[in-house]
């Protein structure tokens, strides 16, 4: 990069430094310090701690990575809101997080406040940053991606209130009232030897890469994802009562936890009803089926004659056929292929180098983005992992089928 | 009762009620709604919890006993602020009290003030209040004793805090600095047929009578309690390793606990420390032992060649002699009695008779009170009650002896 | 005694040994060395381990004090065969003793007619057992506890078995098909200062004494236990649904073990059968309820407009009317007392004092005995103890009221 | 087939029923009823249940598909010896297993002979046989991987007991005690376009095929499998202690478990020693290090600076170099694939269709065979699977590197 090309990017990381960190506030509008600090189980932070994870990030991996790094606004954080870098010491649990009252959301705000002010001096000095880019970039992706977990995180803790509190008026769930759906097509893609990862240039996270190749029979992927109309059909027809459809797993799941139909749905005065971002609403058949587990996603692709894609199988098509309807910014989407590192897979190095790696086992990825997914936080190499059995994600169906 | 006896006694308990409602907000004086929010274990709830459900408690049993009750000032408090009477209807999760952010505090500040203002004016019209006084006396007990766990609770949702906050600027848990204790000594008492249970006249919990007769056998009782540096002696004696000293649940308690020092005790740089409702403090020897669960109690008092004292004991000799030391005050005093029904027992008639009674199994008696318990809610019968493993609570040991 | 006396009482011994010994191979006649390995729950053991615990009994206590004690059988038996004895040392885990093939039935059989061998050695030499006798006799009373155990867990061991396995022809729980109950009707005591523990002479538990003097309110106590029709009204009565009739740790267990009715029944085939130790039975209202829990028989007896009577009025009207009817030889009945040491006890001296005093905590106190007690194991001072969850004994009720 | 083809078909498939048969009960030769009952672990099975498992399987799905079928040995055993097979109906609870004393290990060895009777009657009239082929081959392999279970299960099951109880004199965990390592060495495989898979002809399971393209990158193979002396330089590096060197639900497995060694090996008298088949041994460094989960030997691989293969990468290099020393007979070797379904994948149909697919979650594949795999069960294709945190299989590591 010349001189005014490096000058334009570091004033777009500003830009995007602040906006980014803007978004994060725009997100706790209207909730109070008693909403921000509610853990509801270990898997789901408090939206405080969120604020003040995504700060330390900056704080220890860009400017404690400064040749003269600022003090620490208080050296008691590095423990409080290290998540799981082991390479940085102590973590506090994080089954405890709900339990910090103090410090108080006022106290993290103002904590962002000064960590923004330290950046804003490191982004307006183009040599001291110039080393730093790619790990603030990092920490820019880093806090879209806890902003996603600030509102999965949100509406599990808002779920267990009987009192079905509201985040915003209008559910990002649910967002066109007289959609309809068509049923479901599938587009035919050939296969062979395809290019799968993240392309050079541009910013992805190191378990996107190295590109490389697969082989792919062919295969074909729906037109659109599965809506909660779609799902109602596999219900009536018994399907969380019929093990033939289950992976063993599923069908111990579907016995322990009594399931019988997604999370957050209820039923009730016979109709069905959903807790959504805006509260209860009453559930639309048209709108994409949301907030599955694997479990539920395999077995109504099973009942339906389908099957679920392969990450490989998502990420070509995407490249090749993106006008698909609602790969992006409805339903991450399950696909069956477990969380493991491409060929060739190395972590970053040093303590950045614990954010994927070593969760590559046990996990099953999803493709896409949400409705809760912040703008520019998608792309096609994306690789978003959740246990099997996890469903307090924004998490949805596309079905697959062999050629 | 003639009628300015009775106007006198109305007097009273107006000013009562508004001595006892103001004192629970005292205890909330400096804390952030965040911190009100804590809930830390299932079994300690969060004091705007305890705020609410006190407040609950006046709304359903005394306004909700007038022949034209006024309207709930909330329908939906019935069930979020209900702890367990069944008599009422359902109840809201104990475990998920801390995840209640709404209402808010400052809602439920409202609440009573409005359930207060009722209150007052049925204070003050002596023909409604007659038939009511006794469970409006029984709703300021009621508070009282949560008042207690208000501050038992919160010692251990801040116990989590890595940061330990503190309360207030003083401990009440080791008030005097400068006090030395003196070796144990014992007083006799000859026993024979006592009487034992609330006298007649004056507030008491059902579960304090009827007043009957126990035969006693002669026994000593020490003139104090045991002290945190008699206890240094039992750990330095190996008092947590050696089974023979210990019941058998409670050495398995020690084992899964891996128990090795009362809870709240911390053993850093060469020094032990006490987290009190004044934070992080160095142990002072002299002051009362505390925090301790029955299994404690019991292996100390075996070690020291004593034993703990029964119920009937305890109160026979708080009658006899008032003037042993920390009777009251000082710490709630594990006995060797099972919490049980006295001879002829009856629970109070309505829901409120589910106060007490439904608990007598699989607890313990403690009798005194703490530093901790409010003025006014100390007697020679009250009968505190805790399961045998419960170290939260403010309880510590007072000896006795075969004479 | 003189040398006569003590002769006699010799040989009296020598033949008790005999008999209680050969007692216990009677019970495992027709079972197959597979049926002795069973264990089912950690707190029910295998057959072959009584067998060889109680064998271990004799050898360490009675063997091992000998002057010149004999090598023993197997060393390594030391450690599998000890229960609890902590100043013995260590201890095979309990929730292990079914998963021991090795040694076998077979072996466990000539470990016991080795230590048989020598046992009978010494009781034929005077001077040797003069200062072991009362160690022989807790043996073989200890052998004889284990001997109710062993049906007792056999019991629950075949339960498991979809084949419902019979241990005899004949279920010793329903003895007579053509009984018939009467209304239950009750007898009046009046208390008053009432002596209570085993007497001298005799043998007893340390647990038993020392006797004491209580003092009695004047109460009645049902002529009979209660029955399994007595039961059926209950049930039918929606005795399960209402947990105004439950103590509160027992309206837990009900909702957590979905309970609804005892255990060992079944309702199939729209009648009530019973798994016995002859197998799957139909119900016979006219028995005595059995394998009731404390929790329930306390709600049966509130529900009944009763009470469960304390262990102190249990004993004296067992003292004062010995023919009430199924004191003995029917079902252990539930007192609402807890397992505590009376006035001035003191646990035997050596290893064998933790037989008792150490499981004096959680557990509450059934008096009188069960169809499956060997004869002369039963007195009115006898106190067995279980938690109140436990379920698996042969437990049932006996009603008290005010008088 | 012509006629004379497919008679000597039959032959065989007479002959191997006969041996693979008796090889079962070769295999309890010497263990005794209780032996064969014993269940250390839900996972584990007795091994009766395996001798009468594997006959249910003959009975149910080769007999059952007759015309005629004869009648059911006992109709019982339908519910108690079915593993898995809803298509089947229900399933005696699996963590029961160990409570069957009824019906008894000779009953089962009963059953056994009148169904074999039954098949050898089959085996004879190849009209009725030709359908069934397929299916009794399937009960042949089926029979042989429950040979390789019962030696784990029944190591498993023997390591419970204090005595330490031996199978065979001679351990095949370590059979050459003189074996002397050479530092590990790699192979190089160019990679590129491979077929994977079972090829036509010949016996695979379901789940083994269909055959299909893999493109792989270069990468390079261990010559032989990790040894005890290797792993134990892991060790003493602390290999344990190290949480950078862990996958995170690893690290998690080993903090709970409080891991230090793999399983079976013991740290006594400043030796390790190893729990065998035969009884305790001194640890052969030279022999193949066994009894490592998948967190262990991807730790391991991470440590040494290598990784695990991938499946694929595995099979191409058995089709490729055979002679890699260890392939098969030593330990199963754990790749970094999860157990997911080959393109085109498609269960078998009828209930055996049940006998892999639904297993395809949250389990790791390992490739090869052990030295607990009976002859002729091994093949290049073959895919073994079993939790990422299961160590009771005999499982070691093959090291593999990028090219």
């Amino acid at each position: 990069m010349n001189t005014q090309a490096r000058q334009s990017a570091n004033t777009g990381l500003a830009f995007g430094y602040a906006q980014t960190r803007a978004y994060s506030l725009e997100l706790i509008r209207g909730l109070s310090a008693e909403d921000c600090q509610l853990q509801s189980m270990p898997d789901a932070s408090p939206l405080k701690w969120h604020l003040a994870h995504t700060t330390w990030f900056f704080e220890t991996f860009v400017l404690g990575a400064l040749p003269s790094p600022p003090d620490p606004v208080d050296p008691r954080y590095r423990v409080l809101f290290n998540s799981y870098y082991v390479g940085i010491g102590e973590r506090h649990l994080r089954a405890e997080r709900g339990l910090l009252s103090r410090p108080s959301l006022e106290e993290i705000l103002h904590y962002r406040k000064q960590v923004d002010h330290q950046m804003q001096e490191l982004l307006a000095h183009p040599a001291q940053l110039a080393p730093l880019t790619e790990l603030v970039t990092l920490g820019l992706q880093h806090e879209q991606q806890h902003q996603e977990l600030m509102l999965t995180d949100l509406k599990h803790h808002f779920s267990c209130n009987p009192l079905h509190p509201a985040w915003r008026d209008r559910a990002p769930e649910q967002p066109d009232e007289r959609a309809v759906t068509q049923p479901v097509t599938f587009r035919t893609f050939a296969g062979g030897l395809c290019g799968i990862g993240a392309p050079a240039g541009g910013f992805s996270y190191d378990n996107e890469g190295p590109r490389h190749r697969v082989w792919l029979e062919p295969f074909q992927l729906a037109e659109r994802n599965v809506s909660n109309g779609d799902f109602l059909a596999f219900i009536a027809d018994g399907g969380y009562q019929r093990p033939e459809l289950w992976l063993s797993d599923g069908w111990d799941w579907v016995c322990q936890d009594h399931a019988a139909c997604p999370l957050y749905w209820q039923h009730a005065d016979q109709q069905w009803q959903l807790f959504t971002l805006a509260g209860l609403q009453p559930l639309n058949h048209a709108a994409p089926l949301c907030h599955v587990n694997l479990y539920e996603a395999d077995a109504f692709a099973r009942w339906s004659g389908g099957r679920l894609p392969t990450e490989a199988e998502w990420e070509h098509a995407a490249q090749n056929a993106p006008d698909l309807a609602g790969l992006f910014g409805q339903v991450w989407q399950w696909t069956n292929s477990a969380y493991l590192p491409y060929p060739g897979y190395q972590p970053a190095s040093g303590a950045v180098g614990e954010y994927n790696g070593k969760f590559m086992i046990n996990q099953m990825v999803l493709r896409g983005s949400s409705c809760a997914t912040p703008a520019g936080h998608s792309r096609n190499s994306y690789r978003n992992f959740f246990p099997a059995a996890a469903q307090w994600q924004f998490s949805g169906i596309r079905l697959a089928r062999d050629s």
